[in-house]
């Protein structure tokens, strides 16, 4: 079942490791079909080194049961399913511990929007998450993740579609986007930017962007008169 | 027409990706047919895998208008047409994202000139403009990025050629150079340049460099008895 | 003799080489077979370029002497041996002048735990030794290292299983597993977590992660009800 | 003549290229006949692709003058001669303009000794040069940079066998060894022990290591009693 979507994912997974924001088994990519409410994952802490497309996992969107598969699914499944069942346009989901992204989360803060690189991707800042709490993380920690993330983005007033990634505080990024291979292109570009903003703290830490700047750029990608690229 | 050309500005676009300056469709470079007042530009949001000589388009130097070919041309094409026409000596442009030189621009600091390797190539700081406005972003972005390039040229008495590239404020560098090849050549360098003097920077924030060794350095590779490399 | 653990012990040796841990001849990877009472060890001073395993040096695990190969055995080989002596849980020892490790080395600091990349697999604070005193490093240099990692791990009341790496003030990391392989594969992750941790430290000196999400994530890889990866 | 020498200084050139501490035609290897009283060099601002053992020039060790080859010799050639003059011992020596080694000679400071990995080859801080005076770099800037060298190494009494290594404030490194594939093996190592020692000194600026260590590790492999590697 799902071939296509299965290919999907193990091709956005694979694609992952090839760009180096992932090493060894570290990371996970999902894509869903929205008809069917199934969700199609990477197994937990297989190596990316040969997977195939029959590696993945089938889960059901609502119950979390597996599906089809011969593996455990990854062990970040619930918060993938939390964010689908929260948002409805988002279509695959990724997660790394990529270090630049990393670092802000380490770190608490926000990746604050400075430049266009950042602007045509992210409208606005790159939120960081609080932590959870002690009874959080013990009942349901990876459920309680997308519950955080997603009490983030909504108590920010945030469109997920854009801004569509986040740093989970002392863990790492999670990026979507409208299928498992965006979600792995804005998790590139998440570390990209985290690096350049890192960088310029150093230079400048009072450093800021004006706001029509970031909408300029943004819209100019991603608006109703956007005109970069080619016509759709 | 311009089939050379256009296979030199397909060379130089598919070098900026192999120099590993650029990710993605990140980046533009063009060249420039005086005679006949064409440029020839890499097209818009298209993947550097695969780009071909026949997918370069061709624009009107005056009027911005394309004149050949099956794509729309970079959305940064404006800012091209306005350094190709207020500098006659420039025979080609390139634009990056590239991760060092960005940190400047989204600092908005000048990259001061702390040793010779900066020295061999840029006559003195690479500059970083000042913001556009946002009647300026609003109105024409892109030609008036063009602008404010050589506003801030022009306005510290910068030759073109002797500091063949620059930093706008919150986007990232452009190069310029004598054909497409050689801009690329100034935007590996800049990127270069850039790492260096922002780890110089961290160990002493005081660095400096005498004028006379910029002097020295500059001239001997582009002086009038220039003896670095061989005779031409 | 030990055929299978001197292929195992060469191949972890390159593995180090590969991930771009150790450049030229540095670093050493070694594996016990316990039965034996054997350690198969690096040659010193060896190029990983070309290294076979029958390349790969046997020594007495108590006495230290060389048992079988041509070459000398690495000039660390008592610290190995020292570690395997202490813990008989240990398999393999990596040693490597990763640079991100070192940097903490040098710094004479601990590489605190400050995400879940690191809680995966060090279980608290990764501990710097003290400095070894002028007469341990007349005396026995080498053997005294291995003494001082064991006074850091015992004084701390660190498990080694629990925390499977050590910087050694002014030197650089250790890590074990319970093979060759493992030993590698924590080195490696150890100079990417020390890479986020000073990433970290530039954006946040106070950055902290709760002891409850450290305790949740090495828990539900390593603890009884552990979750993560597949049913072994 | 001298085709083994040329063959060495050539596959040294290489070697510079693909260790990644220059990019184009940055950085230069030469090597001595001292019997012949002959240097073999690097020509000036040729590309590392395709270079050939032919395209080596043969220069005069006393005069400088060009005795064999098609091209002009490098025009950092004159600092090699007056350290081939100066010390006896050396036999090959590199320029390179790697980016970490560079931020120390910008910042204008010595690269102290805070590890074993910098110890292992240098016994002792890295030391910086003063600035030309504007008199030295206007008569004969490459050959007072040689002389600068030797004035830093001779009035702090340093063995260049014992501190293989220099950085020229505002400039770059300069390291040699008892053959050209020594000299860039040295060039390797300082730009990573610079990367050990910037982020050890971010992360503790006041941090240092015991003399009683540093002895201890060059004398290991350098000293009379050595015993890293194999016997010779």
């Amino acid at each position: 079942m799902l071939e296509q979507l299965k290919k999907d994912v193990c091709a956005a997974n694979l694609e992952l490791a090839a760009r180096g924001v992932v090493i060894y088994t570290w990371g996970n990519v999902s894509g869903i079909d929205r008809e069917k409410g199934l969700v199609v994952i990477k197994p937990s802490g297989v190596d990316y080194d040969g997977m195939k497309p029959e590696d993945m996992v089938v889960v059901d969107l609502m119950t979390g049961e597996t599906v089809e598969g011969k593996w455990n699914p990854s062990s970040d499944t619930k918060t993938h399913l939390e964010l689908y069942r929260r948002y409805p346009a988002i279509g695959g989901i990724t997660h790394t511990h990529s270090v630049n992204a990393v670092a802000f989360a380490q770190a608490g803060m926000d990746i604050p929007a400075l430049g266009t690189t950042h602007a045509d991707y992210f409208y606005g800042a790159v939120p960081c998450t609080r932590s959870l709490t002690q009874a959080e993380v013990e009942t349901d920690y990876e459920g309680n993740t997308g519950v955080v993330i997603a009490e983030t983005l909504d108590s920010r007033g945030i469109d997920p579609i854009s801004v569509p990634g986040i740093v989970v505080k002392n863990h790492g990024p999670f990026t979507w986007g409208k299928d498992p291979a965006q979600s792995v292109y804005h998790a590139v570009v998440l570390d990209t930017v985290a690096e350049m903003t890192l960088k310029t703290l150093q230079l400048n830490p009072q450093a800021e962007m004006p706001q029509y700047i970031l909408d300029k750029h943004y819209m100019r990608k991603h608006g109703p008169n956007a005109y970069y690229g080619q016509k759709k």
